[in-house]
């Protein structure tokens, strides 16, 4: 969905830096939850609970997650223990949950607020937990973790794949804790995402619900897709093996994708083709992952159909 | 699923009144639920609590989906009030609750009893939260709101929003408490339903799971599609952009539609196309969203694949 | 996914039968269970309560599926009660669970140990609740039941749909409890699986997620499909319909199928066709239900698309 | 305790009718969690969701004793339907609960506020719980019942007493529903008070925790004490059998009683002796019940002992 | 309590063995029940988890224990399972368990059934998950053991130490785990009630609430009371020390014992004193631990005080 | 009780610091917690999520103290959070515990380990939470608060009423924040146990069930007991007003105190005697807060009774 006048109501901070957005947009959620507390008092306590009564942004995520994740054999406060303890000392996860919470407040017309994003979409609380070092940081070896990629990659890997399986179970959301993940990234509707254990996704990518980043089954080394940057990936895409969808490529609902793709091309169909055919594919000149514009190309390549 | 002996076993009432027919549903689902206990030890309890020791359909409904839907920072009695609340008010709310419950008594093979809908089917009981004002409201401009959509006309978005979200996380079903839908809707098996904001579902229409009517991301108004009276949607297909699928349409499986679909058609494949031509459609004369027939014409178009 | 290095390291015995098989399957999770509890104190009290404390196999399950299945209406107590009695008294489910577990374990590259699938996999988890009696007793009139096709086939029928409902709440998927599944079936990541009244599925098939197994809608009788041995079925295929996927056969990610499968050839596409064409389809050698073979074949037919 | 400056800080209200103090008692306790809420957000979600997010004084305390005595077989929202049911129909209920609640804030020093009261004093929600007519009602036949005795007197012994079983298991107060409980009475601390079937508390009584009023074991007819308006009970006083302690007499702490006492007497020790003597005992002017003076007179009385 | 009409509604069964009997008073839990059930929707649900859906008295015992008992950290399933496995295998245990169930019913003019005992008296269910075996075996050797004290005696120390923990938290009963106690023993109210690590208490006893059966300090042997059979103690008395109370005595309410009381004498006061004088007590006929007579010659004592 | 060799199993440490006295203490715990997991399956999990997955003694006891005094609407992680938070911050707080857990361990001969002392000991477990500073620093002016107490002083009156209110209900110690308690403080079996606002208890102090520390109801200023250090109270004893027990002195079980008490002497009875009469009271040698000889010169005292 496009970022349209709906999504930009807030005016932005001039240029802030890491920790002065965070700030920002942590003040915007209690702003937000105030408001909402006031107006509804059926959603009053939880307002109070989830948000305002905590003293940041990543002690309120950790209550969440805490909560949304318990189970009557791992306690909310042994998890709400372990998200804390992993936030609180890892600026750059701070910095790739605002960047995220962005992403959903600015791309999704149907998101109103951050408050709106932090508490009920799915997408961003899986993907908090799962898995991520930034795209960058995967191409020029600088690393910065989410929780489960973190705890991965400091060998508590038991301890990872259960978050796995809680997410799983609770989201439907089925992200390898080893799948690394840009910023900014938005997992719209999210219910069934698929993401294997050697998937890259990048800066910036928009996925749709039901897509799969799956493997070929042939090896158990690198076997998973690589998603550019700006990548717009529609519901129910299915791409398998480590094949390379280049930046600001757009991937059609429903496609099933087992080739490289170009940069800023359109891919669409079971099996997926090059809108505009393979030798002089159409080029696009926006960021879908960015515009979530769905549908160009796309409907004009169906034009024959119905 | 088509309407077999099977699906009438007890005897229809000679054409009852709205309140009739609820009462009589009601103890229809009274007596089930009594049969059941009896007759299974482990179920008793449940029987009882959740539909025996109420004293009508909207007090049993109205605590089943306050424990479906509460959690730790959301309790049952808070969500019991609100939806007991609604419910009571409003008989078209309760008059389309048992359109719903008819719609998948008499049109799934599978379903035994209203009692099995009521307490079991998760499509069923997200759609009663949901959005829906009926079709001819939409239509004629008089508007009959369910439980979340009546939430959004009042202004208690962020309170519609949280519902969306615990029924997303809970039964996998997203419908945004915007939509529109009408009554003896059924939606068989619902996980990864998503229906987006401006979209509308017509009367006796059928949708199967991992359904999507979803946006092109164009715009920020009228952007999802609009679904005809009798329309059945198969498993997996997507339906993006504010296309309208005529009445009595049938939309193959896995398919991907981003066009118009004139009424009595049927569209199947990714991309879709029309059986029979986009010239010379085949027409079929039953309602499909109300026979369940999936696989006619369907089967024919594929004959030449396999 | 294949079966490589990874997947073996600890030495099998040495041709062992059912008990046998079950206790060193037993002794293996429990080692694995001490192993991670004494490297992950998050991990530990959850290792305890869940394996450790427990003196078999089938009080191990038994305990995590009461916990897991468990509502405010529904209590874990009465759901263990169940289980373990059922579980306790039929050695053919034991074996079945056993023949599950191995399938997980050395047929995932991700599955890194017994335990890991006993507490994470979710569709191991459901298909061990869901109906199944075995490929071979379906074909030899020899029957062999799990928990919920057990109840089925003990006309306790609305306890039967009961745990369908929950498994489909808890874990997407929504197998029938009439349905007929084989040992040494893998369902992998297994969000939002449907599987139908009277489908059967053979031994040592591989399902991955999104995968429905529906009806024509034509009939109330069969109605569903009926999956040879060792198939391999891709995320989000829909075959719908009483036909026949021969053995070793496998269905493309995303594929639509409503007419038969030979054995041992590949359908690809929506709708399918098979690789190599009707008349003189490719056949392959290995069991791809076992070798996890997504892509082969079906990358080459997708060749001159991208 | 005494009634000292520190028990009237808000000015009273004009000579209000029961209506408008029950309005009165509820906008303060309103405004007493709104402010904690502010000054404290460790317990802002909780003055929300027990106080702050009900229309009134009976949905308040609906909910928070729904919460205090549900159990995992007892749910929250089945109680709180039935305290909602009662309260609501009963203004003689809620003229009962409002005067306890002056009771205990304006003669417990360390009673700061109602809200302290309402959240805090179990004393004060077993009492609501449990039985009463009011003094007058039983003199005077006119009846006034609370709810645990109201469902005694409809025959709804069974709940009755399943609800004197939760209030005694989380309250540790015994309360039988058939007794008989003034208004404006202060059960203080509260902790192991039993009250047998027969017992009559009159109005503006105090007692404290461990007090037992309880049967000879004789008969099974009228075998509980009578205990008269104002009076004031110390910690751990035994009173047993159907004796008559009369309006404004004070009974010592530890003392056990098995005799009538005169009013406005002083009966102390174990057995019991009144103050001053059999035949000419001390008189006081106050009401103990409402002067909470426990040691005038007694420790005269002790004097002579250390 | 006395032994009036009241207390015989049901016509006792002709001189039935120790099985008969448990099968008897199960058979009266469970038509008491469903009649509850049927009066009363609000207990229906409960009535059915609690009684109906069990198989036997000792599972709907271990079920209603491990539900009331639980806690976050120790589950329900885990306590069900140890309660039924004990249980289940020592049928004494079982026959104290229906002779406290009488002692209860035939004693108490409040109790209205053996349900009515079974769910809500703390006495009861304290008693049988705590120590016990019966005077006679403590007198001739043969011991036969209840949960907890079977649990001591099984050298499982700390679990029986953990439930006599929670029985103290839930129940505010305080027996420890080696303690012996007979059969038909009835704890009426029982809140407060402390019963130390070496006392006995013999077979047909009655204790009331805040009755304490401590240890003098001076040792760590043998230093708590040794209570005959039919003995009656009064609400809030205190014994200390190795002292023997002889059969058929009575301690009056608020007594405190350091000495022995003889057979069929009076005890009462604090300190105690004998009814009748040391040398000549006033000797009874009657067996007030059955007869629950708490006042006779009591008040004869008290008379000359008030 | 005494401090018998069953009490001192373990070697103490050589004249330890505070600090280190912790750490010893905290290193004993988990030997016993490990012990006791490894020989009880049904508490290894209990052990490891209550103990042994934390890494020091305040996050044991903050995760305890939460998980037990939680409710339906105050979360566990809040109240952890809170816990944990003070702990951490105020060592004299955590050398008040250790002195606690030491009172307990090596008094109580019923008390076999500090773990269980950690897990069960509910006056313990209150204590901790309530108020308190040491004797000394209330004589000196150097205060030590404990949890409840510190929220008092800080002003957080509301919260430290709430907690007050949830260690009366699940405790059934009712010990008001603003209370001052030593160090070395045993509160044995502890149920009932009232202490009032201006109480003061020393140092050593060893307090049996159902005592009273309560006021005289004459004036709202310092009104409670002030009790010395080493002092022993006996069960049921009740003490009102301002008055003061001197160091190591005795007041017997059921006593009724409204006087000062000497030093070294002991009271009696109801009302209570000095034993040796008023002019030439026993004065007695030992410290009986800590020897825990209950019956010394009061038996003999009643001598002339039984």
């Amino acid at each position: 969905m496009p970022t349209g006048e709906f999504c930009h109501p807030p005016p932005l901070p001039p240029a802030p830096g890491a920790e002065e957005e965070e700030k920002w947009v942590w003040a915007q959620i209690k702003a937000e939850a105030r408001r909402d507390a006031e107006a509804e008092p059926a959603l009053a306590s939880y307002m109070y609970s989830t948000i305002l009564s905590h003293s940041s942004l990543e002690r309120s995520l950790s209550f969440h997650l805490g909560n949304k994740l318990c189970s009557s054999t791992q306690l909310s406060t042994t998890l709400y223990d372990l998200f804390l303890n992993i936030f609180s000392t890892d600026s750059n996860l701070r910095s790739a949950t605002v960047a995220d919470l962005r992403a959903a407040r600015f791309r999704d017309p149907a998101c109103l607020s951050f408050s709106h994003c932090l508490l009920n979409y799915k997408g961003f609380l899986a993907c908090q937990v799962s898995c991520s070092h930034s795209y960058e940081a995967f191409l020029y070896k600088k690393k910065a973790y989410r929780v489960a990629h973190k705890l991965w990659t400091q060998s508590r890997k038991p301890l990872a794949l259960a978050l796995q399986s809680r997410i799983s179970d609770v989201f439907n959301v089925d992200i390898h804790p080893a799948a690394t993940i840009g910023k900014g990234v938005l997992f719209d509707h999210a219910t069934g995402v698929v993401v294997g254990e050697t998937a890259v996704i990048g800066n910036n990518v928009s996925i749709l619900h039901h897509v799969t980043l799956g493997g070929t089954g042939k090896s158990v080394g690198d076997r998973h897709p690589k998603i550019g940057d700006g990548v717009l990936i529609g519901a129910g895409a299915t791409i398998l093996g480590n094949v390379r969808i280049g930046d600001g490529a757009k991937i059609g609902a429903g496609s099933l994708v087992m080739k490289d793709v170009p940069p800023r091309t359109t891919a669409v169909g079971n099996p997926a083709r090059l809108v505009g055919g393979k030798e002089q594919p159409r080029m696009h000149e926006d960021v879908p992952g960015e515009s979530m514009d769905h549908t160009s190309f796309i409907s004009e390549w169906s034009d024959y159909v119905i």
